[in-house]
């Protein structure tokens, strides 16, 4: 059997599988974005990376070497968020054709290092080599959190309300402005939704706001989009979800877009990836709480989104009109024939 | 101007000089194969990546993926060796087209499995991409070392003798049997250089036996040849040396290999890469104490091959005649032209 016919999410639970059992300082191992080990008995170490491969994450044509470092610096940086954690150390894996310009790799670097400075972290070693190929980029970040504040995909409990951080689908309404960039948005409105796609934020200071408060129960960063990425929490949690169509936060730039190209807005939110805002689970009576915190130390907006149903109740969209339809992940699939 | 014109090590050298100053905790970062962190007052953790891709690393043609597996954690694992450190946490990024073949990658997971429990490593994460080029295999690995036991290439004093463990040039001589399989060595032996060369023997146990008697001053691992990888720590130590040709170990199969193919037998120890054997440094008393030591503990032999000297009286190669010539990396370049 191909890979392609597999599937990825598959194919990681059959090497999850073949691997033997971990020693016990393993928290969580393959499956999640980020290892997470136990340095003693106050402290996580967290390490993850992210491959971006020229041809099916990127196009040299439509992004820029900088913004290309930067986004690659932000996934990462956005996984330990989602961990409530704080980055501290990146290597760089680079695999470049012989013909690569200099200055294209000072570019990246400069977005790599950006990107890095801005939380603190450094970036201390890698590995470059030559490829006949694409471009791959391959960014692995540490960082760590205190066991206390730690929040991982496991924790969500029935009852909990889902709350998102900033807006939904912006990242997609920007990849359809680059696919159609005479769609007639606006230029400061287009502006946003570009940069929201080539140069996404990473929320580190909300994502130590919610855990610093330890109040928060599981937590996830959009990545493949919602509809995908909330079933890992509930994939880990054992339990079910309703997310409310209605309250997806959904900015007047990419409800434009949706407009414009046919889309429904909260269909946007829904399954559009590489929006790197939080997804997180905590008991009603936070809700405020937390708001209000990510709200201070950052200025992002906290919505809710949704409610933890017991794992046997099922996952579904309710709809604007009231109507419920089952959520299935329509998100990103790497080996999926026309992923 | 284009990286080929540059080459490797004056491209990292560049981007290390565009990154701004390292916090504290970085005892060593780019520009050394392993980054060096400080943990707390006792401990560094060390992390290392490689990547390997197809047509530039490897060729599925002549490895198979179970051997790729092993020779990809293994090299990762020489890295900690080098440091005297003992390996912990692997994560793997894969780019693979979406025909690869589920059995291609059980088969590459197998290798990986195989060489990490020999150390007692866990793999822990990693990433899965499609791409329409070359297979990569991104390999990173976490591992540590007491601050009291650490080597790093920096610290080698004039008066030390140079010393190795093991046998050199035997991976070249592999690789010369995968280009001409009907040299006509005997299979034992063909089965040996062969070994070497899909599988090499990380040397974690040798590592920690040096790095344990805390008498070593300098180490690193011989992965792109011993001509270019002792440059390294004469370049960090700030010292010159003096390597004598008809000292370096070689085995008999790799010699009849330089027999059969027309090259000198030292020429092929000195430049061939790939070995991965441990190159240290120490004092002369010491010589005869870490070499009993590593041959108690896991059956190496350490030989002398050289001197340090001084910065200023050069860098140097003592032919079996007694002359002396320039010793020049002749290691692998990954970007030159014909590289």
């Amino acid at each position: 059997m191909k890979i392609s016919a597999l599937g990825e999410f598959p194919l990681i639970e059959r090497i999850a599988q073949r691997l033997p059992p971990y020693r016990k300082d393993v928290r969580v191992g393959i499956g999640d974005d980020v290892a997470v080990l136990e340095v003693d008995d106050q402290t996580y170490q967290l390490a993850t990376c992210d491959i971006q491969v020229e041809g099916a994450h990127f196009s040299r044509h439509s992004i820029t070497p900088y913004q290309l470092g930067r986004k690659a610096a932000a996934i990462n940086l956005s996984d330990i968020a989602a961990k409530g954690g704080t980055p501290e150390h990146f290597l760089v894996s680079l695999a470049l054709p012989p013909d690569t310009e200099v200055s294209w790799v000072d570019a990246l670097y400069d977005g790599l290092r950006e990107e890095a400075s801005r939380y603190d972290a450094d970036i201390v070693g890698g590995n470059l080599s030559k490829t006949d190929g694409p471009i791959v980029v391959d960014v692995f970040l540490l960082g760590q959190v205190s066991q206390e504040e730690a929040l991982l995909r496991s924790g969500a409990r029935v009852g909990d309300v889902v709350l998102v951080t900033g807006c939904l689908g912006v990242s997609a309404a920007g990849l359809a402005l680059v696919l159609q960039p005479d769609l007639g948005v606006e230029s400061e409105e287009a502006e946003q939704l570009l940069a929201a796609h080539f140069t996404p934020t990473p929320r580190i200071w909300e994502g130590r706001a919610i855990a610093s408060r330890r109040r928060a129960t599981a937590m996830i960063d959009l990545s493949d989009g919602l509809s995908s990425d909330i079933g890992h929490i509930c994939d880990e949690s054992d339990v079910g979800v309703r997310l409310w169509a209605k309250r997806l936060p959904v900015s007047g730039a990419t409800r434009r877009v949706a407009e414009l190209t046919g889309r429904v807005d909260w269909a946007l939110a829904l399954q559009g990836g590489e929006d790197y805002e939080l997804c997180f689970t905590a008991p009603p009576e936070v809700e405020r709480e937390l708001a209000a915190a990510v709200r201070e130390a950052t200025g992002t907006e906290v919505t809710s989104i949704g409610e933890v149903l017991p794992d046997e109740a099922g996952r579904w969209v309710q709809l604007p009109d009231g109507r419920e339809i089952p959520l299935k992940p329509e998100g990103w699939d790497h080996f999926r024939v026309g992923a």
